[in-house]
């Protein structure tokens, strides 16, 4: 079927002219729409009240950019929202730049856009200000998002590795490997894709709970590029305290554990896009665990160990008994996972 | 020369485990580290006192990344300084999301870098949270750069389309069309490549002190993709009035002037990274031509023309008596200028 020149992406749209204009304001504004981002200025402006603000960037290269229970779309707003809500930010804004090979479909743009805007409207955080830029075919691969995101620390929040000390313990909201395994299988066409379902989500309202309810909550990260074991690994090295982690209590779903074990990957080491670890005060790990538990994202929280005295290292007493000691992921990349 | 592994960036650069870490640290940090970056976290936090914020996003895709003048890394902080400076913003923080091809030079990308940490320097703004992504040869061409700013909008600062009413006067700091002349000559091979240059500078200190000093500044605008004319008409359409310009009276260099007739371009619709458009009250358009002018990135500005009651329209008196209709730019366009 040929493709008519209405249907694709062209340069002539990222030249800031009359078809820049028209995609802005037929696609973008259709579906992002607010009244921040409606005044069409250089910059959004918006009021802020006295306190702490958080920002964080992300770009999103996912390839495929369409997989098993999500988009590159729904990421970029997915992501972003929980790297500030695993730094105990409420999300509140976001900002949405795109990167658009000449000729990828504006139909699949479309999609793109209609599922960050629901997205959005789900985590209840709003895109202030965009950008988009087109480049020659070949010089991009289909498309690319960056989001960078705004938000407000409430009060009282202090978390941070100076907060770590031996005895706490550590906990995960569910399921490890999903997001990583469900896109392996779907960019390579393993066939048992449509068993595997990408976790991505906004974790906001689950780590708002817990901080909101708790005090005991030491630190927060989401276990995105490099898993479980990367992000325990970067928690240890940076707060000088052992990880003890314990093999048979991280929750991995069959359909996971099956494809790694054929493909020889560890899904300690698989991507998520809606898991997070918190490091958790030994006396209040139970009532976290029950937060976690109460929520639709937490339905499988486990606690998955503890903190011990040490120096930096992270340790996984395996099913068997043994101990393997858990090192950050190098060579064997799985790239543009996010 | 045969390249070296040490030498490239490689797909492990961006895989969250330890190359990521050397690259974050190694080269990142000890250019850009400052200490809201230095923690590491998922999220920069930093104060903020109760009043008006502004964020813009932008991502730079330059081709070539290294032209006289600047650089992507350079034009990549100037650019969002710049989205801020003329919301009447005083800018701030700015995220860094890098995306680099694999093979990309170790030694270009620190070139970039010290670039940026630089221009930071230059206009007193730091960088605050960052995001490196590798991908794959021929998946991207090179480097791109975005980077999103946050910056304060003072009190009693109020820009915008609303405020435009016939009668005010348009300026503009300086001679247009430097930056898309000298990246396009650099680009195609021209040869007289090095005396054009581009005019790629950060203007938040020459637009903070017209805020500062007058209260009829209406609206000002930076003059990148489509140039002076592209404003323009965004500028009348928006704000229902008609914009006249006098071409006697904007002040385009020599260089450009010759390279764009040679070229068979109009230096109206070039891109510029250091010039901007100011709609100003009647009464201090000439005391805000001598604030321009007694800054250095100002001191061949010009009065260029008048806000006429209208329809939306950008009328241009030539040269020759005549007066010539201009419009937003339709195909033929320059792509990645930025």
């Amino acid at each position: 079927m040929p493709t008519h020149n209405e249907d694709i992406v062209l340069l002539a749209h990222g030249d800031g002219g009359r078809l820049t204009h028209e995609l802005v304001t037929g696609l973008f504004l259709r579906h992002l729409g607010n009244r921040v981002l409606e005044a069409m200025t250089d910059a959004a402006a918006f009021p802020v009240g006295e306190g702490r603000m958080a920002v964080t960037t992300d770009s999103f290269v996912i390839d495929p950019p369409f997989f098993p229970g999500g988009d590159i779309g729904k990421l970029a707003v997915c992501g972003t929202v929980n790297d500030l809500a695993v730094s105990g930010a409420e999300p509140r804004y976001l900002t949405a730049a795109f990167l658009i090979e000449e000729g990828f479909p504006l139909a699949d743009l479309e999609r793109v856009v209609a599922s960050m805007a629901a997205a959005c409207r789900d985590a209840g955080i709003e895109i202030v200000a965009g950008d988009t830029k087109v480049v020659g075919r070949g010089h991009l691969d289909r498309i690319f998002i960056n989001t960078t995101g705004v938000g407000v620390i409430p009060a009282g929040v202090d978390l941070g590795y100076h907060r770590i000390s031996p005895g706490d313990r550590i906990l995960v909201n569910g399921n490890l490997g999903d997001h990583g395994m469900a896109v392996l299988a779907t960019r390579e066409g393993f066939g048992f894709g449509d068993r595997l379902v990408s976790d991505c989500a906004a974790l906001h309202r689950i780590t708002g709970r817990l901080l909101a309810e708790l005090e005991g909550v030491k630190l927060m990260r989401d276990l995105t590029r490099g898993g479980l074991a990367t992000s325990a690994k970067e928690i240890a090295t940076s707060s000088g305290v052992d990880l003890w982690l314990s093999e048979t209590d991280i929750p991995v779903g069959a359909g996971v554990k099956g494809a790694a074990e054929m493909l020889g990957v560890d899904p300690l080491y698989l991507a998520n896009e809606g898991k997070f670890l918190a490091v958790v005060a030994p006396g209040e790990a139970e009532k976290a665990l029950a937060l976690m538990r109460a929520d639709e994202l937490g339905r499988n929280a486990r606690i998955i160990g503890e903190v011990k005295a040490g120096a930096g290292n992270v340790f996984l007493k395996t099913a068997l008994g043994g101990t393997k000691y858990l090192d950050l992921l190098a060579g064997a990349p799985l790239p543009r996972i996010c």
